[in-house]
């Protein structure tokens, strides 16, 4: 009898993350505040600071294409997704490590555009690429981006300790990547311009860099993460780690302009791109019911960023589920997207 | 006509490191004390403290074979790399993070055996995993691995302070990674037991991470690096950086037993294995001609690792060479390893 070998293809992001935790060792350092699991690591530096660590693969054919985007872009959003992580930390970014699996075919031109991608999206945070290593690959281009960032040990977040009863908000308006995404299936090179601030939403995410050190340094918040799966899947995160249950109300979605078109172009309801569908980089954070409402007013100061409350967490029985605006309720799906399994 | 677009395969690993370095720009934050170009980056934490940071990128088929190793062994061999380079700066290995490229085939007991020899690599050096990332690739593993270590900040090493006159060290043999795979190329799996010792050299490399300690704690190095990419190839970069040439001693140079044996069995020459062959991950570093000898005497302490003179920094117009026995001198190659180029 043929052993049948399991293979990683079959198994799923999730499951080999587990067996990860299962087999390396919890570290007994007392600096290390947050490890393993979490999108990024937390260690603390002194008494005043702490340092945060991510990093973000991102390969040809799977994460990007090249004939939907550009190596400038790719370059951007190499970084931007992990700013994003720092930003759901409420850290402040500094220094990032850049590794490069390349194909030998790809232009010199298309190397020199990558980097300075990345060279204006950590611009834009006061950060800098500051190292690096470079490997041959057969044919897909491959982006591995480690980031450093830091923050006030006072401030870290994780996402343990929302309770039932806190308030869910989240930044700007949901869905406006996958309705960018949706335009350009549906038009390609020729979306009508009165799309394209969608379509800028889903090729160049902006991370919420400064707004996530708002609310960090507000202290307001007891959970916070980026959306990079959709509200659904990432908020689910959250409520499985601190073992509780959410309600997102569905009229209260901020929803950008002309979502509802797209919705109707592309065949998808504007509810499953506004909750399932990844990439918009806002953040999502949670707020204790005792928390003054200035100072949640207070967030967007003068970023133009709006702050809206979505719903709220409750018990872990009482589900995880979306209310309409007659009150009633279904079962939200935590579906996001798993980056390991065929997509 | 046909406009001809220059690739990166045409282009080399070091050109392509200096279109980096054009255009990425120079940081002007003053905590940054070692940046792109140095394997290791350097960034103070404090006036006692300096963070290093170093991130190497492997792949299937560039890097590794699995028919020649084992997955347990990669992961060992990634981290050591890693701590190799943080040898190489005299720190103390603490965090890593991990992002893999799995292709969907790989059986999941290699991806835990993967973790496995990651885990056990950290562990002799007491530090640990804390986080990474996971994505899929078409057939190639990717392990890209980013290190963080410490080091006081008075003992922050670089390597661009050689000067003439200094004298030349390294720590163990030279030219037994480079017998193992000779002995492996030859034998096949059935290596005599004889050369057991040369071929575990080449599968599982010991970073020198304590005696990198010692020459930091010792103070007296005016440049240090790890010979990932032979003697020659990476000496070359501290002369390079620091504007100076050397003269290495052909008859110092420290050869593990039965080097000779496999230099007969493979062709090559024993220079060329000991000179050219990289990968032995021992370290190599200067020191001024004033330091006391009793502090070089001192460096192997109670680890067993020899350290042997092989040479001095010369003028710049001195050149680059070899010395045989009768003092006569020939151009040293500093051909090493371009990690980037067809192999």
């Amino acid at each position: 009898m043929k052993k049948i070998r399991r293979t990683v293809g079959q198994t799923g992001e999730f499951n080999l993350i587990d067996r990860i935790r299962r087999i390396l060792p919890v570290s007994g350092n007392r600096d290390l505040l947050v490890d393993i699991g979490d999108d990024t690591a937390v260690v603390q530096i002194d008494r005043r600071r702490a340092l945060l660590l991510t990093c973000d693969i991102q390969v040809e054919g799977r994460h990007f294409l090249f004939d939907r985007t550009t190596p400038y872009r790719v370059g951007r959003r190499s970084m931007a997704v992990n700013l994003s992580d720092i930003a759901s930390m409420g850290g402040k970014p500094t220094y990032a490590l850049v590794s490069l699996g390349l194909p030998a075919e790809l232009p010199v031109e298309s190397f020199d555009r990558l980097f300075e991608g990345m060279r204006d999206e950590m611009a834009e945070h006061g950060a800098y690429v500051i190292g690096g290593n470079l490997a041959r690959t057969k044919e897909e281009l491959v982006v591995d981006v480690t980031l450093v960032g830091e923050i006030a040990a006072s401030q870290v977040l994780t996402r343990h300790k929302s309770r039932p009863g806190d308030r869910i908000f989240v930044t700007g308006m949901l869905g406006a990547s996958g309705a960018g995404m949706e335009a350009l299936k549906a038009f390609g090179k020729k979306v009508p311009r009165k799309y394209a601030e969608l379509v800028r939403r889903h090729v160049q995410p902006v991370p919420r860099v400064e707004m996530g050190q708002r609310v960090a340094r507000a202290g307001i918040a007891s959970g916070m993460i980026d959306l990079s799966d959709g509200v659904a899947g990432d908020l689910y995160h959250i409520c499985e780690k601190s073992g509780v249950g959410a309600e997102i109300h569905a009229a209260c979605l901020p929803l950008p302009e002309r979502i509802g078109e797209i919705a109707e172009i592309s065949g998808r309801s504007v509810l499953d791109l506004a909750l399932h569908n990844g990439e918009d980089y806002e953040l999502l954070f949670t707020v204790p019911p005792d928390v003054p409402e200035r100072k949640i007013r207070a967030l967007p100061g003068k970023t133009g960023i709006p702050v809206t409350e979505i719903g709220k967490i409750v018990g872990k029985r009482a589900g995880y589920c979306l209310v309409d605006a007659r009150g009633r309720k279904t079962p939200l799906k935590p579906a996001g997207w798993d980056h390991f399994r065929k997509g």
